[in-house]
């Protein structure tokens, strides 16, 4: 219950952030070896991110469906490449109902598998075409060095799986659902994704091109956000995934995956925290104002909460997400510092001398000082709260951007590649080759985050060369730590 | 696609109740044994379970939280009732990261062992309680003869997990989630479900009561909808969930269990289902209304369509879940037949003829023949189908009330007994042992459904002897078969 501060940032930023998790009561380790338990104030925000990509993926004709948790490993194996990218991270169940199975059975990593296996069950003709299916599920991919949230055994996403008559249209879709990731980041988590392509070696284990959202963290690492992948005919082969077209021809599908997960939280921590704690962008916070009674005396708190509970009564009403903070023997001092903790984005406090003006004192998460502190009269109250909480989410994206640029740095050498990784992204002319890009990994512990597709009109540029190793280039890809 | 026939109930209810989930497109067996995948219209029909179920735990103040799929052996079998329960049902984890694992890790077949691990952490004083927690997840008991939706290896669910003070908070607890299940069952689903304590022999493994929602099928068999458990204080002693209370002294905590899965869905289909297929109470529909455009030439399409644009538009604005079924080259007859099987409440028909005079017809799906068809005039569409929407809703529970209390029988002798459960409930005075169920069980394939709270006002009531044993009785218990 009670939140004491948190390790400074800038002393030990990893340490900054299991504190804040921990502490704003978001997720705890598990005592199951690299598993998290994601407690009810985790979980409600990511209900919240969870409500608005399900919004977005209805309104653009996909459908929730659900797949087995369990994959025969057959399966897994059918795809050479799929395979070779996830056999390490497997968990194998041996023993079912006492005995021991014929065929262990794969505890589901990613689904291509398994729904590509019920795609080619599903389609039959053009009409059948496209196949839009997301899915809300669990999955597991060994891991003994969690983090929460970040990296962790067991992790919740949604993994939509699509598939089409033309090549083209899958490649739409790809792009249609990059799209829709970044502008839920950016409209709902206010954070400025950049959206990029992935290189050869970054790519998803099966695809023929992996596009990501990328994102600042307040200690400049990236955290790779979401993905979106355009599997080519990879595992419509692989499981027979075929239509009879309008001449009455057999041909092959085109298919996509794409996925967030609870990253996503994460991300939301680490782009807007500070030293105080979370600072959680209004549109996905569990709770948008808590309000914080002040009184001494009992007659005191009569008059108090009375007030409250009808201020409480008109802003839940216009739809804001309010909680009165009640408990009993704490200060109002500590439930502040404790709600700051938590990232609420407002904060309002009604004492005996607010009810008796007819005003409500408001507070903003991410504006210190008096200058983020403002009396309201009643009747303003909603609106004012309503816009508030628009300057605050608008405030949050604007600073978030404002850190993001200021450290993206063009190295037109090697060497100042390796100095701009230590504190900020680095954009070079990259040729893509898993040999360029290891070389530098082990020199900077910087990995290959993407193609920017922003700054690259087109691929392999005439005249341009790696800055890294002078291959020629295949386009301008930022370098930067990464989760 | 097509959607031909389904076996008459009356002919094999089993293949009938397969033929309709299969072909109405809710979900099919998936290709590893044991297990389902959901299909679209069947996941959005649970969505609609799910939503209405949420709605209540939150406003009755329950917190969704999530917990890992993994549990440690160690864990499970620290309750001496509640491994005995699952061990057979497990499945286990021994592999993972490509090693063996040194302790192995069970799938978790419901949670009370792993949340009980982290209420022992959550709780440390009177203040922390109650504790109200929900958690909607994936499950795995294993399984060979699945059947979908009623039994398979996996399956979604919710459970809650409650820690209270004292003893009678716990019970209440019980109760009100019992009571929130009931009333779910019956204003949603329009199922109406008896609420009952399950015998000693039924209840859940590790519980000191369990109360059930008990539902008849089609068939006269009961299908067990929903359990609320109390849990004593069992779990706490093994868990050590103890809180420190007003005197500062150490406490076990009393606590509670309740679960609705996907059998939910089951029960739908079966409850209200004939041999045209679905009947989909309103409330959970996916879709509420259908738009069926009957046309011949183009002109007469792109007339029609016009209307029916409008005309959708009109319902969706006014909250309706409408659909246009607009796929060429099938027949508006094969697309009646179709949306029958789908058990969409409400059918609209719009044609060149309906045009002219400002009109649609309006086909209800509970209303065979003439008396379920009607004109309406645009003017009155909404809130005709929002009226008639009500009604079928009201009209679903009506049938279904009516047919569970015509199959309702008291047996005054041990061969009555015998002769209902052959096609009904047989209510008895039970002494609740298990050596009486399990003779029942044999001669008859019956089993004890529960002993219904409003026909029990007492327990143990004076006089009265087990009608198939003679000993004294417990309280009056229905007995059927049952899913």
């Amino acid at each position: 219950m009670a939140s004491q501060g948190v390790t400074p940032r800038s002393e030990d930023y990893a340490r900054w952030y299991t504190d804040v998790v921990r502490k704003a009561d978001l997720a705890d380790y598990a005592p199951v070896r690299g598993c998290m338990i994601i407690k009810p104030y985790g979980y409600e925000l990511w209900e919240n991110i969870k409500a608005a990509l399900d919004r977005r993926f209805k309104a653009s004709g996909h459908k929730n469906a659900y797949f087995p948790l369990f994959i025969p490993m057959s399966f897994i194996q059918k795809e050479a490449e799929h395979v070779e990218g996830f056999k390490p991270e497997l968990a194998v169940v041996t023993h079912g109902g006492g005995k021991e199975l014929e065929e262990p059975l794969v505890v589901r990593p990613t689904s291509e598998t398994i729904i590509g296996y019920s795609f080619a069950e599903w389609i039959q003709s053009y009409r059948d075409l496209p196949l839009l299916i997301n899915q809300w599920a669990n999955m597991v991919r060994w891991e003994l060095r969690p983090r929460l949230f970040l990296r962790t055994m067991e992790f919740l996403w949604q993994e939509g799986h699509t598939a089409h008559a033309r090549k083209e249209e899958a490649e739409e879709e790809t792009m249609r659902m990059l799209d829709i990731y970044a502008d839920c980041a950016i409209t709902e988590a206010a954070i400025p994704v950049i959206k990029g392509l992935k290189s050869v070696q970054e790519k998803f284990a099966g695809a023929e091109a992996s596009y990501t959202i990328e994102a600042m963290m307040g200690n400049k690492w990236a955290l790779q956000s979401g993905t979106s992948h355009f599997l080519g005919q990879n595992f419509a082969k692989v499981f027979g995934i075929q239509y009879l077209d309008e001449n009455n021809e057999q041909q092959l599908c085109w298919t996509t995956s794409w996925g967030v997960s609870t990253r996503m939280v994460g991300g939301v921590v680490m782009a807007h925290g500070d030293d105080k704690g979370l600072r959680l962008p209004p549109r996905i916070a569990p709770i948008q104002v808590v309000i914080v009674p002040i009184w001494k005396t009992d007659e005191e708190k009569t008059l108090v909460m009375e007030t409250i509970n009808e201020l409480h009564a008109v802003l839940g009403a216009a739809g804001v997400r309010v909680h009165i903070d009640d408990r009993v023997g704490i200060t109002p001092g500590f439930k502040f510092n404790d709600w700051e903790m938590r990232g609420v984005p407002l904060r309002m406090e009604v004492g005996p001398r607010e009810v008796e003006a007819g005003t409500a004192i408001l507070v903003r998460r991410d504006t210190p000082g008096r200058e983020g502190k403002q009396s309201v009269s009643a009747a303003d109250l909603v609106s004012t709260v309503i816009q508030l909480l628009d300057s605050i989410q608008n405030n949050l994206l604007v600073q978030a951007t404002a850190f993001r640029d200021a450290n993206l740095h063009e190295a037109g050498s090697h060497e100042e590649l390796k100095e701009i990784v230590n504190e900020g992204w680095a954009l070079i002319w990259h040729c893509g080759t898993a040999e360029c890009e290891n070389r530098i990994k082990e020199e900077t512990k910087a990995t290959s985050r993407c193609f920017p597709l922003d700054l690259n009109e087109e691929w392999h540029p005439k005249g341009k060369t790696c800055t890294v190793c002078g291959k020629p280039a295949q386009g301008l890809a930022y370098f930067s730590r990464a989760y």
